[in-house]
């Protein structure tokens, strides 16, 4: 039975007398790159053309004077985006993706150069759709992680923005993704592909509206445990960084890039050439805001983030009014990763980098827009670690003003500027009344945003200046 | 027209003169508990009823001396849990959710008493499986997450078992959990629900046939960051402190337990009521491999988790031989969260415990289950934190054997009895050469593996001894 089986699929027509597939069949096999393994698609860095992008300086806010001007960060990167959409149209290598957020984060002027994909039958009402729209919009954060996973496996570029508490769904794909190009860095034969750019906006601090449950920051604590040489952590304090920053990560490969920055809009701090400087560095110490002379400082206030800046700024200069006397220097960090020794991380500073900002031994106050003890892993490892003081999200949140958002999690100006005279040499007797006045500022901003359902106006409305006093107290 | 579309209602067949509502219509509205925002339902912690647990000492391994006896710790557990299905039974308020693992996890003694749900047409081949089984295995963690929460919330309990790396999958819904719980916890009129209990097992370190995908500790730095009201962490080393835990968080309410233990065959180290002990108390010193005679160590070697007791213990065992002068204290911990201080968790360690296990300034070698970066983030603000020198798994991974995968990670006993070394006040001619004759065992394990595809044998069969000589090296 076996045997008459066998023969009716007449093997004399396919073998020869030797036993090997006849010539005419053989030549049927895929040769050179039709192979599966061989295939470039499989191997998508062989097909990677660069993106031609603008000139990012292009974009950049006027900022005539620190802290004066208010933005919409990220409204700059949209117009950024949509010129990455325009130079790149004959490539057709670029796409955004994002869970039908667009508009909401502030991108909206892609939609000058593209519109949003929909192969599905059209209404008149529909804005912006099109079967071959470049900009993918679906309320699924999955689908947005996963095609641009894809995407970038054969050989394009992309971006995934997405609100910031949301990018917890599709955590595990980051992850997965993470080891995938850690593995492939391994391997020889493999061409670098882009990297998997994802910006996190719509972010916890600014979430007031929405409540707790769009609170929450811990996408940074998943990719903190990711191998130095694939992953990367940005926190650009206002536009002209985030310019920088997204250029970087857009001309980058083989990396997981997460960059942090809120939608709302928010004081500008740098030039585009003080930004473009800056996020070269990683992390440098801001001399406008700092008392400390060049010298040695009595306490450091070191921020990560665009809601820690604006806080840690403002305590600088309430201190400035407060304790004249206090030499104090303010740090901004917008690479993450740099505070991680070299030997963690590739971007780690080295030790005398990391002390001519922080010092040896003087008390840091670190203000973070992370969960607020990730710091403590990162500065593991520099002179006294015990000395950095982190105020962050603590899981303290819902739906209430911006500023009661930082007094609520302990990062407020006023706590910062509290921590840093507790902990700097200062003699109690001095502090202790400047402390207590400003736990009544505290008090104050709770009474007046529970009377008022906003902000106290010196608190919404301020801004940096350099000769006027402390301002009124709100009743 | 919107008079007569308003009257073609017939409001005066609705309405009393007065316009109110006629009664009988009002009669129509519930009542009570009827009404939606009364309805128990909503409110499940009214219609919880406790679990008639079984005593967990019954499931008790036999554990005549410490690191003598290997057994599969979860199978424990699923004695335990089949003996919840039967004694609830009329109650009908206890399920197993499992991503279609309860097999590989160990937990099949359930089957002996409850079945597989499945409401569609069965075949003759299906094992276990009814339309009223309370098995819920379905290939999806976001399923099992997701049904169990509301099933919770409804007033029931159960237990989500899941491979370690595939919880991720769901993290964002525990995150969304944790924090539902944590504000439910500030309306009085919440009655407390269950616990959500997750199981972790299939672990990074012993999914070395699986490799790298299936490696990742990642929840426990997601649900590190949550307030210490709701959120709790175990890591308990072996079968007994298992079953401590299990009953613990079975009798919980309003909190979200992560256990965390691996289901290979693995050392048992404590009896019952040890481990009874130990749980309670959450972390403790382990007299029987110390050698600090009650007195103050020279060095600590702290572990938390499964793999990491292992490998502590045997560096302790290794120490004694190697360098029998130096006085060295285990600690376990398996309650992670008594790390933090009180103030940030309310099951911190008080100072005082902290330095009876930790000294004030001795060094800490610490070997963890998760990312080793965590511990720095849990020991802030205890003495002199720079002295935890932390191994633990640093996205090292691949398809090897189990000793391959510490020793990729720099958690092996010989790196452990190494760091202690280093770390330790003898003079650097006593350790140097014991050093170099651990880094030579290392590379003796690696070439063993490579060659034979396994481990040696006096790594696999290691078990503890307190005569036996440091046993010879392989070839």
């Amino acid at each position: 039975m076996l045997e008459s089986w066998l023969e009716s699929y007449d093997p004399g027509t396919l073998f020869d007398e030797r036993g090997a597939l006849v010539p005419e069949l053989a030549a049927l096999a895929p040769r050179g790159e039709r192979r599966m393994g061989a295939n470039p698609h499989a191997n998508g860095g062989r097909l990677l053309v660069d993106l031609d992008l603008p000139r990012f300086r292009d974009y950049a806010v006027q900022v005539p004077a620190p802290a004066t001007v208010h933005r919409e960060s990220t409204r700059q990167l949209g117009e950024m985006l949509r010129d990455v959409f325009v130079r790149n149209r004959e490539r057709t290598n670029f796409r955004l993706f994002c869970p039908d957020e667009t508009n909401s984060n502030r991108l909206s002027s892609v939609f000058e150069a593209e519109r949003r994909c929909l192969v599905q039958r059209r209404l008149d009402i529909d804005d912006h759709v099109a079967p071959d729209g470049r900009v993918m919009e679906v309320l699924s954060e999955h689908l947005c992680e996963g095609w641009l996973e894809g995407y970038l496996l054969t050989g394009r570029h992309g971006l995934f923005a997405t609100y910031e508490s949301f990018a917890m769904v599709s955590a595990s794909m980051t992850v997965q993704h993470s080891k995938w190009l850690q593995e492939s860095r391994e391997l020889e034969w493999r061409a670098p592909v882009a990297s998997l750019n994802i910006l996190l906006t719509s972010t916890c601090w600014r979430n007031d509206h929405n409540g707790f449950s769009h609170q929450g920051p811990g996408l940074i604590d998943v990719m903190l445990s990711k191998r130095g040489t694939v992953a990367r952590i940005y926190l650009p304090p206002d536009a002209n960084s985030l310019l920088s920053v997204a250029d970087h990560c857009l001309r980058s490969r083989n990396y997981v890039n997460l960059i942090v920055i809120d939608k709302q809009p928010q004081l500008q701090w740098l030039t585009i050439e003080e930004a473009t400087e800056h996020a070269a560095r990683g992390a440098s110490r801001w001399s406008w805001a700092s008392t400390d002379g060049g010298g040695v400082p009595d306490v450091v206030l070191a921020c990560a983030g665009d809601t820690p800046t604006l806080e840690t700024v403002a305590a600088a200069w309430l201190l400035r009014q407060l304790a004249p006397e206090l030499r104090v220097r303010v740090v901004n960090v917008i690479d993450l990763m740099t505070l991680f020794t070299p030997d963690v991380h590739a971007h780690g500073m080295s030790e005398a980098q990391f002390e001519e900002l922080f010092t040896r031994e003087r008390p840091v106050v670190f203000a973070f827009h992370g969960y607020r003890y990730a710091v403590h892993q990162l500065v593991h490892g520099r002179p006294d670690p015990a000395r950095f003081h982190v105020r962050g999200f603590m899981e303290q949140g819902t739906t209430t003003t911006p500023f009661d958002m930082v007094v609520m999690n302990e990062m407020s100006r006023f706590h910062l500027a509290a921590l840093a005279l507790r902990h700097s040499s200062l003699a109690a007797e001095r502090t202790a009344p400047l402390i207590a006045e400003l736990e009544e500022r505290i008090r104050d901003a709770v009474r007046y945003s529970r009377e008022h359902l906003q902000d106290q106006p010196e608190v919404r409305d301020w801004s940096w200046t350099t000769s006027v006093g402390l301002g009124g107290r709100s009743q």
